[in-house]
């Protein structure tokens, strides 16, 4: 597996483009379109909020027939909460783009983020989409990764490259997201493509799995977003033998998606809003893997851990308290932590740890820590980043 | 009902002394005693938290006889994940203040607060009860408020006078806590003391129903703590007509206990580590008060709204997230939410409500939201304070 240039439009027949249509008052780009020469086989998962926006509606029923060829993308309105009209701008928007694209409705569908309870200009949007299509290019991936940001402080791409019989195979991606983030997808959108050639039900169960053990497995603030989307498109334009479930060749495709998954979830995390560190919540030990998850999950959530790390202060208790008010069962008499590879509590004691060493330790940019309940074969990570001022100025001062 | 000086010492019979023993670099008071001078009905709750302090697990096994007659609590350290000795060490200090009290040792509880995993200073705490003892006064409620805090910026005490037959009867209480507050308790310690004479079986009822509808309605950042603890004393020395269970007295008495124990759960709220606001999040209309619960107090512990609150902007639509994600079950085409009483969405749709009622409405020091599910009689209230710089300074920047 090579890294390769290029994000989303690093696989063979994939285009994109981003314009300016007057949502953001930024002028930045706030309009951005994926779009693959040929036919693909695609799958998406959405978020599990209750109150979505009328964009996921709709390209979560128009995904199930899997032949998703296009994807258009707003920022700075979610399309939420806006009124009854959040469905039919959808369409309306994914109409006009299919019908420049030549191709049937069905095919396009819809992503948005930014504000919610304002309703979607649809008409600046639809007025965008004429130079949005004649924009499109195979090397606009990174203008695409830029198109897409909302409070984000970097793009977020990657393409890597991986050979499935004698046919050279890339997989890329683009995402957005650094606040609102949290277990299940959080305010993230993601768009992955490829040009292998893969069974639907082959690719659907890989970007499940690939989804998984990476969005699903960070968080920033712990809050959920109502327009979460992931989708990926696959164009067989690699011309490689087809890619079957269960196949060496498909655990080949898997563990190169999961790798781009994991390295797009990672600088979420990274960019969390006013982040200034990456940190790993290990659980082993634990009686099953649901209070593994439980704890990691309680752990990465504390604002008391996650200030701690912003202010460099090695003080496990806080984490110490997190894991007994999890929920999980533990037993505190057999429950280790570890900050690196440096013990900090043994069977629910202190451990004598150099200060110094921990203290360097916490200057880093990356923190590990590491709960053994010594009580059974349960295991969880979940990645997070700390709590710092900046967020608070991100959040506090959002201009709605 | 009338509102009278003397926090914990209000009432007949309760003497409070504090001194500095040394725990605390700052020289401040760090160790208190509340006594009674007669024998005593008591009751109390503990945290949850499965790793806990080994002064919770003293008390909690001497509470159980229901006559303590003395509290000693010591600030700055919480005997907590501190190794073997932690159980010693508490009995040693309450053995010690038992005998200096001419007690037997079962009727005096232990109480601490501070920093985990350092073992607790029994040394310096065993010097400074011969002075602590001594300083006993009729009027040091204030003084023991003070010597209980941690982080909290104000003491927080009150008191109040009901009538109960031709008796008068005080209630009074203290309590320190203002960071890892959170459902069930959080880091919080609660005095209780009264003159009332009551059944033990009905203080026990009251007390249980007196907590659960203040301290553990209140969050600030959704960390609980190992050392949460809630004591009352009851020494009957207003001899008024014994209060029973479900009895007229029992209600005026269980009604002035809310009122004492709501007004210093609110204290604490307000002093919130690096609050500005108070912000109370109420929900009805729910299919039960479980999910009017789940969804008050996922509001209540969304960094989003809380920063949002601490910014000054009515941006509900992160209030329609956080419903929507909290995982109760709700019919977002029938969700109505309100700043104040003023509609911002309606069936889940956006209201046209004025921005300059919004904005003022947003300056002021208290914030009410309510969300109505619209789909049936549960309802539930969560009171919690915003998410400010200063809450990340405090946190981010607490010595350890």
């Amino acid at each position: 597996m090579k890294i390769v240039n290029g994000g989303v439009t690093a696989a063979k027949g994939f285009k994109a483009a981003s314009v300016s249509c007057g949502i953001k008052k930024s002028k930045k780009d706030d309009l951005a379109l994926l779009f693959s020469d040929g036919p693909c086989a695609s799958a998406g998962t959405f978020t599990i909020n209750r109150i979505r926006s009328g964009s996921v509606a709709l390209s979560e029923e128009r995904i199930k027939k899997g032949n998703a060829q296009a994807i258009i993308v707003n920022s700075g309105n979610a399309n939420c909460c806006s009124g009854n009209k959040e469905l039919k701008n959808a369409a309306s928007v994914t109409d006009l783009t299919a019908r420049r694209l030549g191709l049937d409705n069905s095919k396009v569908l819809i992503a948005s983020t930014g504000i919610i309870g304002r309703p979607l200009p649809a008409g600046k949007i639809l007025k965008g989409i004429n130079s949005l299509v004649k924009g499109l290019k195979v090397n606009n991936g990174s203008k695409f990764a830029k198109a897409i940001m909302t409070t984000d402080t970097v793009h977020k791409e990657i393409a890597v490259r991986i050979t499935i019989g004698n046919k050279k195979v890339i997989i890329g991606g683009a995402v957005k997201g650094s606040g609102m983030i949290c277990p299940n997808m959080a305010t993230m959108l993601a768009f992955f493509t490829t040009d292998a050639l893969i069974e639907r039900s082959a690719l659907k169960a890989a970007f499940k799995e690939a989804v998984q053990c990476s969005f699903n497995r960070i968080t920033v603030d712990g809050d959920m977003s109502t327009n979460d989307s992931a989708f990926i498109l696959a164009n067989g334009m690699a011309q490689n033998r087809v890619i079957r479930k269960a196949s060496a060749d498909y655990f080949k495709f898997l563990d190169a998606l999961k790798a781009v998954s994991i390295d797009l979830a990672k600088k979420i995390v990274l960019d969390g809003e006013g982040a200034t560190r990456f940190i790993e919540v290990a659980v082993k030990g634990a009686g099953n893997k649901q209070d593994a998850e439980k704890i990691a999950r309680h752990i990465a959530g504390s604002s008391l851990v996650k200030t701690m790390i912003a202010g460099g202060d090695p003080n496990w208790g806080r984490v110490a308290a997190s894991i007994g008010s999890s929920g999980a069962r533990i037993d505190a008499k057999k429950t280790d932590i570890y900050f690196g590879k440096t013990p900090v509590m043994k069977n629910g004691f202190a451990v004598e740890a150099s200060r110094k060493i921990l203290l360097d330790m916490f200057r880093e940019k990356e923190i590990h820590i590491t709960v053994d309940l010594n009580s059974g074969a349960g295991s969880e990570k979940i990645w997070t980043c700390d709590l710092t001022k900046r967020y608070i100025e991100i959040n506090a001062e959002y201009e709605t």
